[in-house]
């Protein structure tokens, strides 16, 4: 009996996808799930009649692989990685490889390939973008780990990722945790841009007062522009033409208006505050989703707080997209994805990592949940420039930024005039405008920090550290 | 030769004030420094003909102290605290206590004070606010670890502490890391005023055109009101006052618009993320810290991108304090003051540290940096209601929300039409819009996430999670 080109552990809908698309790629595959029922249902549902086999036990699991082994974990980050971990190892031999999709903290990953290695079996961590239905039809991939590791397992996912013009849209990352580092930021841009298509929608609904067909209309037009043609923008229009089976209103305003917000998205803000990186953008839609979840809090203080009525205000015509806000939402989205940009860059010097940009721009054009034409642009940006500050500085971005930053401050006025929270909007202004003033205010914190506590400050006239015996 | 009460270590100008107020205020005290030469030059100079004596050796310092003893350490926080703790333990007996004064991460206090209270030692974490100057003349003082360890030192600092009209501005705070917790949100805070003010200069400066010595009359109006009476706008028209001995020109101009951010400001953001609290208008403060690094990046940037050029706004008669700017920066004050409250309410029960939030607010009401009229109010709030939500919806903050929040609207939006960044004041108008909006879009969110990642939705109108094939 031959042995299975491909091991998986994890039989979650993530896993059981890309299992399905592994083997209609030609690989055959062994899966294993804690509980075996489910080995067992999978088998004999979605994964009968293909070249896929269980195993009931780990031992069993790795005895049917061929040598070096290649096994994928699909399972929830944490420690339930470690004990698997633990688990398989005396199964193991030199050179098998032991591969993370899921979405671990990068430091957990750093300190499991360093182990790992040191055990000479191989580990990669490897993020996985495009939700169920990219696993299935071809998702993104970032492997980190060594590069011998990632070599093992090229002919695999290169022919599981999704592919675009430029290839398939998996590339060897970088060292240690990088991987997960770059699907954390790939997840943080995903917060924002979340967050943003969610912040228009309100505008559209309560200042222009439209309904969620029309508002679906302007979402069409916007994934119809290079800008915004995006997944994330395509879904948003599918979710608002959805309707409820039980009364065929518009599905979305039956959802209870409450996110979570953990993982990948707090560890994108943390990161970027350990590395003096500026994600005002990401932390504000982070931060939306925090809101959201104060929903019994909203509801008390909407008697007690009082704001504006809604007022009409001019966002463009409707059948142009409205041109207003348009611009206030390719700001922020762009804002998103340079803060997640200047973030990798920022990291990859510190960590280490040597991260090859206009890759990474690259492997998100197809399969993950942030692909957009824009990411072209990107690639772009970044192949023009390798040591470009920012991708707002890039030639076409800043005509961009130069031409909507109009319609993103009156979108910002108007909202502040109506009452209507826009956290992301108004941090991108914030954010584009900090970037652009060369003078900023912080000369008076320095002054007031040396004067209650001498931390002295820097002169603009003259080197060294000075204090004052401020009057 | 009798023995000192009190110990310290570490002679930098906080430790060296703090032994001098001590001994003001009757205590014997003796000093440790690493470097004698330091410990020497002390008792030559500010420590002279005190009751103030030196130590060569840490065994020198622990044999001059009565027993119990008490040791203040007032050295760098991280690995440098740990290593003190494993110099000197060998020295000391069951019962001796030492106290760590410096800003530490609260987890490391926390570790700490379970370490060595397990040896039967006394650890406190103390927060000390005030600066140089509070330090000498009364500080703030925030104690954290056991109440039998905060008994062993209640004579000493409460007769150090500022005093205010109820009270020495020190209590026990609460176990563990608590006090360390807590000075951490104290600081949080503080970068949130400071970035305030700096903003509001910034506007007076560059939108109203007005120079420093009118911007400080404005800030000594601001200081005479209830809602803005406090340290940071008194030095900050102190700090506006001053002039360059060079030149006699405004020497804050001539200060460098670069801040740093790290430690408490960070952890205060970090732990806000990880409980689910939001504090946008202290991240905005961090984070406007971040951009002023960025010095060479704007500097490039402004060439590049373009804004608006200043237009004339109005922001009230300056004669009256700017009434409009008034009402933005009183809100964001409020708000920065509300979130660090939430924080610290929602991590008191997260820890278990069971806080009493009027004993803070008391305790703030004198010597530490973000002393203030206000938080009279604020200790009264959460007397009046030991249950409220948020201070903002305490009925006489509410009034004050209600009536300046079309104050704060109109600045940021003439902000935003003249291009000067607001992170601030613009965070604060969409915390407080958020908050007060019982229905916000998430719902869109929540109806994406279903969308790509079969992440289920919660109905509004049903119990249970719900899954939509969509469109």
């Amino acid at each position: 009996m031959s042995k299975a080109h491909l091991g998986l552990i994890g039989l979650g809908v993530m896993g059981e996808n890309l299992v399905l698309n592994a083997e209609r790629n030609g690989f055959s595959i062994v899966v294993y799930n804690r509980t075996y029922s489910k080995t067992e249902d999978f088998l004999n549902g979605r994964g009968a009649g293909k070249k896929i086999e269980g195993a009931k036990t780990l031992g069993e699991f790795v005895d049917k692989l061929e040598k070096p082994r290649r096994i994928l974990m699909m399972i929830k980050a944490g420690t339930a990685i470690d004990k698997v971990i633990e688990q398989i190892s005396s199964f193991l031999e030199e050179g098998d490889l032991l591969i993370d999709g899921g979405n671990s903290e990068f430091r957990d990953t750093e300190r499991r390939v360093s182990e790992l290695e040191s055990k000479n079996f191989g580990y990669l961590g490897m993020g996985v973008s495009g939700g169920s239905k990219g696993a299935l039809e071809g998702p993104s991939m970032m492997p980190g780990g060594t590069r011998d590791s990632y070599k093992a397992i090229e002919n695999i996912v290169t022919k599981m990722a999704a592919q675009v013009e430029d290839g398939p849209c998996v590339k060897y990352i970088g060292p240690g945790g990088s991987g997960h580092f770059v699907k954390t930021v790939h997840n943080g841009i995903e917060y924002g841009i979340e967050q943003i298509l969610a912040e228009a929608y309100d505008l559209m609904k309560r200042v222009a007062g439209i309904n969620c067909e029309e508002i679906a209309d302007v979402m069409r037009i916007w994934n119809n522009t290079e800008e915004l043609s995006s997944y994330l923008v395509e879904i948003t229009e599918v979710c608002l033409r959805t309707k409820d089976t039980y009364d065929k209103s518009d599905l979305v305003e039956k959802i209870v208006d409450k996110a979570g917000q953990k993982g990948t998205g707090l560890w994108t803000v943390v990161s970027a505050l350990e590395l003096g990186a500026s994600v005002p953008t990401i932390y504000a839609s982070l931060n939306g989703r925090v809101m959201s979840s104060m929903k019994d809090q909203r509801i008390l203080a909407e008697s007690i707080l009082q704001g504006p009525s809604i007022t009409y205000s001019d966002m463009g015509s409707k059948d142009k997209g409205m041109p207003l806000l348009k611009d206030a939402v390719i700001l922020a989205c762009f804002a998103s994805y340079a803060q997640g940009m200047d973030l990798l860059s920022i990291a990859s010097k510190e960590y280490n990592y040597q991260l090859d940009l206009p890759s990474i721009a690259q492997i998100w054009k197809g399969g993950c949940i942030i692909r957009a034409k824009l990411l072209k642009r990107i690639q772009n940006a970044y192949e023009n420039n390798s040591n470009i500050s920012n991708l707002l500085t890039d030639p076409w971005f800043a005509e961009q930024v130069n031409a909507r930053l109009p319609g993103l401050a009156r979108i910002v006025s108007l909202a502040a005039a109506n009452g209507v929270p826009v956290p992301c909007l108004s941090s991108t202004l914030d954010y584009i405008n900090s970037y652009r003033t060369s003078r900023l205010p912080q000369n008076l914190v320095q002054a007031m920090r040396d004067c209650f506590g001498s931390h002295t400050y820097q002169r603009v006239d003259m080197d060294g550290s000075f204090h004052t015996d401020w009057l």
